[in-house]
């Protein structure tokens, strides 16, 4: 094709040479035009019968399956596959909890790691609200001054920290404007200054190429149940470079502050001194859950299903595709009155786009993608923050998650928010 | 019946008049005789459709689910049938995370609300590790002191600590030995000279009569997949009393430190600034696990199902009965090599029975465990601690779930421990 897809056939093309194509049969896909699975992605057929093995192993062996089915073992195992999705190697990821948990975790243990000079933590205006809170909790605790700065200035607040800096922690993706930093180029400042990086991969895992060796960051954390599609409450992960977790059985070395009894070193043992677990088993509290395991395991599962297609740099690029078709033709088709907040540069997005009216559908917003959601075309509303002289635009946000989208979708998708727009326009 | 029973009919018979005898039915029972519901409950056999309606609801609505089932409100709906089975009123109960995670944020919070001159907590030697674990951590973030005491020191100790003393936090059932703290008592104790009382309900909720309310406890938190039946890795929970659940709003009041996204009072105004939800949902922190929380859910039903026949009254009733009998029935068949060390007196011990070899047999503890689960008897082992000057012995634990465990059941392991025991001696 040597013009850009203009009609439906066009995208239709796309899909028939679309080598991933296959891999949406392996979704319950609803009706209409699903552009949330950056909030909840969709449920995998095999999800229902995977976790009914679980109930099956607990019915059949009760307490018995902790040793017959490895129970406690299955948050490494998967932590494991997940750590492939984002340029991890083996035994430095663990699916446990949850995002803001994992989150405490890494960031109380950074804190510490970085000693008692380091007392300053540096987030971002837009991080997604829970880590800003997380952040707060935990710099409270530790007497640590919490810059908040926007997405422009941290750089040079890093460079300002200096050799006061103690952890920096952003999103990768934003979850409002989609919009990616460079995490090499900030890992790399935070620790020429001697700071600690922490990475919130949320809106990443299974979405964008994430290289967490590669970048050199010390932690990173994520969600399970976003494009990773591990279902409603699924648990998260969490990660820790080598040069960390080599550390974690040394004496003195800062742990993580939930101890549990399964992230010790000997749990049968019934020892009453923590002794922390080698390896990423250092980031288990307690008792993982084994149905949320089971169904984040068929989610994942999804994901290494891209093997045969070109794998996961197949699904960034169609997730990339699928993203740019769709700015296009908002701006040919609507972009009198919206705008793409989300970065046109492909490596600068994630897998999301999100939308600001402006002029007269400006406050239409929520009404908008309600209207769309009657169509069939589900996506979300997030609400702009007012905040001393700092104000931020209402969006429609819709992810796009290549897994089960196709490029028809994208078209059928913006025909119905031209439909809808010029309804309410 | 006017003799204690002695032979396999006297216990038939009890069973034949057993009011609560029908809801054996209401689960997958294993052959032989399962002692460890104290450790894993056995599956209802509701769970599996239970939680297939969940996987459901994902596949079904997606993202829509969080509106169209009320996702965010179940850890308060399941916390507040919880809460009623530990004595709590509506709205003090959330289902949520893990029993160590609970820990966490109560005892946390209760070292804030003590204040900065009062910096001794309390706890048990033989508390659950992660207890210990979980009270070194969060102390030495506070500057506290840990006092690691015995059961019997207590109320000294806590006399002692006076003014300095912050929090106590001990298992109303210990975990090896199954004997019971008096709560009202120590609680009252604790209060008298101004700290506050973080009860462990890990091994009572669902098997002894608890009274938070009663008692004048601060804060408990206990686990769902023992006698509550919710599967392995189910959800925990947490409770507050009401003094401390009404000021959860004001301003300076200390909250819990894992200050996620679902537990703001608002979330989805996506401030910047923690507001904390009022009541229990101030516990909450991510998204919480549907499918946990389903099974979970399943399991506390088991508990309600008792109503008909006598409720949680008729439940505890029996399941004294059944440590009773087996306790008589050990010491009268093995009692020279065998000794209960869970005390006899039924409002001290919980719905569990620990048995320390003595003679000939000590060392013997944990191969006898074995040889009993490979005759159908699943019980468990509980190694001693070596710690100092103080030594515990090795335990045999075995736990009776009164909702699924016969009287016939207690003869049936008796006669097999005997047998094991003569082939071992």
């Amino acid at each position: 094709m040597t013009t850009l897809p203009q009609f439906r056939s066009d995208f239709e093309a796309l899909d028939a040479l679309d080598p991933l194509a296959s891999l949406r049969d392996l979704f319950d896909v609803p009706q209409g035009v699903y552009l949330c699975g950056n909030s909840l992605g969709l449920m995998p057929k095999q999800a229902q019968q995977d976790v009914a093995r679980v109930v099956s192993e607990w019915s059949r062996d009760a307490v018995g399956g902790w040793d017959a089915y490895q129970w406690r073992q299955r948050p490494l195992a998967l932590g494991d596959r997940i750590g492939a999705l984002i340029g991890a190697e083996a035994d430095q990821t663990l699916a446990v909890d949850t995002t803001a948990i994992n989150l405490y975790k890494v960031i109380h243990q950074a804190l510490a790691i970085a000693g008692p000079t380091r007392k300053i933590v540096i987030t971002e205006r837009e991080n997604f609200p829970a880590d800003q809170f997380i952040v707060q909790s935990v710099a409270r605790d530790a007497g640590a001054e919490v810059w908040v700065v926007t997405a422009d200035e941290v750089s040079a607040k890093v460079a300002e920290a200096g050799e006061r800096l103690a952890v920096v922690t952003l999103a990768d993706v934003n979850y409002r404007d989609g919009s990616r930093h460079d995490m090499a180029s900030v890992t790399s400042a935070v620790h020429a200054v001697g700071g600690l990086m922490v990475w919130d991969l949320a809106h990443s895992a299974g979405a964008v190429r994430v290289d967490v060796l590669g970048c050199g960051a010390d932690f990173a954390v994520g969600c399970g149940y976003k494009f990773l599609n591990g279902g409603p409450g699924a648990p998260a992960f969490v990660w820790a470079h080598p040069r960390h977790i080599e550390r974690f059985t040394e004496a003195g070395f800062p742990g993580q502050p939930l101890t549990g009894w399964l992230g010790h070193a000997d749990p049968f043992a019934f020892g009453s001194e923590y002794e922390p677990s080698p390896g990423a088993m250092h980031y288990l509290c307690s008792s993982p859950s084994q149905l949320g395991l089971a169904a984040l395991s068929t989610g994942v599962g999804t994901h290494e299903a891209t093997s045969p297609f070109g794998g996961q740099d197949a699904l960034w690029e169609k997730g990339t595709a699928l993203t740019g078709h769709f700015m296009r033709l908002v701006a040919d088709k609507l972009g009198d009155v919206v705008t793409s907040v989300t970065p046109s540069e492909p490596s600068r997005r994630g897998s999301q786009v999100s939308l600001a009216c402006h002029g007269e559908l400006v406050g239409h917003e929520s009404r908008i993608v309600g209207a769309l959601k009657a169509a069939g075309v589900v996506g979300d509303f997030r609400i702009g923050e007012q905040r001393d002289e700092w104000r931020t635009a209402d969006y429609m946000r819709f992810g796009f998650a290549p897994l089960y989208l196709r490029y028809v979708d994208v078209y059928d998708a913006v025909e119905i928010l031209c439909d809808v727009v010029k309804a309410k326009g």
